[in-house]
């Protein structure tokens, strides 16, 4: 272990302070197949939470879940034009299987519209039938050529939800409501907060009638997509013959949406809230809340440290709160091991809360609760230990995400009008509301000369209240305000 | 829906029973894909309630879940040299990667010894690293050429674990551990009893010092591997350098296992309790424990039903049990649709209880619950109903297992020592208990003569009370007691 050798700061090298912390918190680990990564059980852990909540949400919002085959013919991308065109020179091809060459390729998926969409048409005949509310948790393959841990690799893991609709309006109903429930996810467990709005032509997904994403702004200014959610229109189902009856007896398409979020939020997590000691991770996702760190030095302090420090992982572990369940406690019994390393061990690792306990403490009835992401530290009463430390808990799961917006807040410019000013802003880091002509080229201009990008035409909560009356590039009227930012 | 249409009886045609069940109950339906099957909600439900009972459990005995990319190079496969023997012809190859080939091929994972030890050996340096106790939950691919809906299907759901030990003693104490695990799962949960033992050389797994399985009678008196347990020696440790410095300083290679359940399972549960009439789930994995029917024929009845009968599913819905947490309810509130045609539709889908309230019933405060194992009736009075629901899905749970178990107590033979009365049994469907030289020729002799295999050499607790002393086949001594049946 190089745990002795401090993390590059975010200041000299956001980039390389990332993949360092990944390491060094043990989160995941680079793999013997190029672009493929290992998630560790420190990664995990947080991933498990994170599909834990989010199936909730799911199954609380009235879907369910299946699983369709990994495998796709290759013929069944090219039944709609578009959705080939965006994936197929990023796929993984099978074409040998039980030692013989495959009469046609099979595609490792690198999203399942196709193949679900083909059984929902076995599935749907009627009205009645509708709507189908689907998600899979699965793994996807899109080939890429440039890589980094839990932000772009080649197979990731995902949910997906698949849905089947009577009308346009349902569909966008569920496309929207789907993005409200990334986004109270994002807000209200990764304590990241998010624009939701509108992606532009060029930026949806490859088959899609209106993309629909969650943006978050990463600690060096770059935007992050989060999530997606798409109103697929009648495309998937023309493509697919997936009609239906209705209830007037007419024969119709049925209208799809699709949505999806990936293991791609623990890189999020780790850009909001990481800090130049490693990794800050927020209570509800946390797999482990509190760190007991016992202290002494002779035998005896450590028999009764030992003895309380025992009693306490107990009576904590066994504390209920109201949600989500009981306290998540570990304790650091090693030996051999200095409590400084070990505190340092648990900061790298993004515990939230350590609580240290050494034999004067014992003897006073008390302990040192340190929160991981001020740092503060204070005295506690074992007599009310479990009341402290889930509202301290508490409280940080709130400050973090005030911080992370304050954060974004500080970099968000609104009012921009002269380019240079612009190209100066996405140099430093930054999102940028400005106003746009609607033309394809001019976002493709601004995306050649500067990177950025738009993020979104922005839903209207997050507009100007003033809007923008011209293009930023062009000087021309404004038809939209949209959000330009640089993207991982 | 062929609803009307009688399922094919078990007698008749057990193997079509089967596969129209699977089909009938939603549970499974074939895809576009050869040998690739898609899980639908009725089955995929179960296999949740599975892999959260099983994860539980793995967690309770120390282990971790993580997560190991897909694709294995293929030169990986041949460093451990039985295991490529065992693996290679059945594998998935991806040759071609974004629109390129690639250098060298990478198989899609059968099983992930080779990628998970070779990380191992990179985390692992002393003797304090271990042990690693790993579990990941993932989809693996098998190119089989006869495939069957759970039982044997291209592409599977499963979980691996991967175990890294510094003593032989202590990974066979794992290995026996999770078999045991298993074997809890299976009749605590699925209420299918199983025989645990050892695999002979010929069947164990390839790559393994030693193969433990838990073999379960399915109702046709054939034999359903459900899940296994190995030993793997130093085998793959050697293969991918997997080594530790021991406490005296001495550098060794560590000791492996590796067990795994997969949606097999399923197929297990289905063909362990189904009847003519549809599925029987075990309540503890049922998604829906209780479906509400109400019935009415006035308007005037149809409202103070519905009402009772929404009062009646959330009051059950927050009934609290001591485990495992709530009852689940699901109201059949569909109109146009006749009670009986309700009952035929949930008994095909296997829900453990129905609960049917008319008018007349609300009138006197009372119901009637149909267990779907016995079809028992009892009427309930609406006051207690929490109590007597909880109570009858405890009892039922309970009943299934012994009833699967006198089906195979029933179905099993010990003191067998005519070949050819062996023969008959085996053609009938049965387990066999008998006396086996030990010797791999007369082990293969049998299977070609008879499709019968030797499942296991049973653990202490399920031998015969007197050993057999003479070999089934040769008559000469025999080493082992076997137990015999022809499998899935
Ligand atoms: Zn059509
Ligand atoms: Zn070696």
């Amino acid at each position: 272990m190089a745990d002795e050798k401090k993390l590059t700061t975010r200041a000299a090298d956001f980039s390389a302070w990332y993949n360092e912390l990944v390491l060094r918190a043990e989160l995941a680990d680079y793999s013997p197949v190029r672009g493929c990564m290992v998630i560790r059980p420190n990664g995990y852990g947080i991933w498990e939470r994170m599909q834990r909540a989010l199936d909730d949400m799911f199954k609380a919002t009235g879907h369910v879940n299946a699983y369709f085959p990994m495998f796709i013919p290759e013929s069944f991308l090219s039944k709609e034009a578009e959705h080939v065109e965006g994936f197929a020179p990023e796929t993984a091809v099978v074409t040998h299987g039980g030692g013989k060459k495959l009469e046609e390729p099979l595609v490792v998926r690198p999203t399942s519209e196709t193949i679900i969409y083909s059984m929902f048409a076995k599935w749907v005949q009627s009205y009645r039938d509708l709507p189908l509310l689907y998600n899979q948790w699965a793994n996807v393959v899109r080939w890429e050529m440039r890589t980094r841990l839990f932000l772009r690799t080649m197979e990731f893991l995902w949910q997906e939800g698949h849905t089947a609709h009577a009308t346009h309006d349902e569909a966008e109903e569920e496309a929207r409501k789907m993005l409200g429930v990334y986004r109270d996810f994002m807000e209200g467990w990764i304590a990241m907060p998010v624009i939701t709005g509108q992606k532009t032509e060029s930026e949806k997904f490859a088959g899609a009638l209106r993309t629909y994403a969650c943006e978050a702004m990463m600690q060096d200014g770059k935007a992050l997509q989060a999530g997606t959610s798409h109103n697929l229109g009648q495309n998937f189902a023309k493509a697919f013959d997936l009609t239906f009856q209705s209830e007037a007896g007419t024969i119709e398409h049925a209208w799809n949406t699709s949505w999806g979020v990936s293991t791609r939020m623990v890189g999020g997590l780790v850009m909001t809230h990481g800090d130049d000691n490693g990794l800050i991770t927020p209570p509800l996702l946390a797999p482990i809340e509190l760190v007991i760190v016992p202290i002494w030095r002779t035998d005896e302090e450590k028999a009764t440290v030992f003895e309380a420090a025992r009693n306490l992982k107990q009576s904590l572990g066994a504390w209920e709160r109201r949600a989500p369940a009981r306290l998540r406690v570990h304790l650091d019994d090693r030996e051999g091991i200095k409590p400084g390393a070990k505190y340092y061990h648990w900061e790298t690792r993004g515990i939230p809360l350590r609580l240290e306990l050494g034999p004067r403490d014992v003897a006073a009835n008390q302990c040192v609760l340190v929160r991981r992401d001020t740092r503060a530290k204070q005295v506690a009463s074992l007599d009310t230990i479990g009341e402290d430390v889930a509202e301290l808990l508490m409280r940080m799961q709130a400050d973090l995400l005030t911080a992370a917006r304050e954060r974004m807040d500080a970099r968000t410019h609104r009012g921009v009008t002269s380019y240079d000013q612009f190209r100066e802003i996405m140099d430093a880091g930054g999102f940028v509301y400005a106003g746009w002509n609607g033309d394809p080229a001019s976002e493709a201009r601004v995306k050649e000369e500067t990177k950025a990008t738009i993020r979104v035409i922005p839903d209207p909560e997050f507009r100007s209240a003033e809007a923008p009356t011209r293009c930023l590039v062009t000087g021309e009227p404004a038809k939209h305000e949209v959000l330009w930012a640089r993207a991982y």
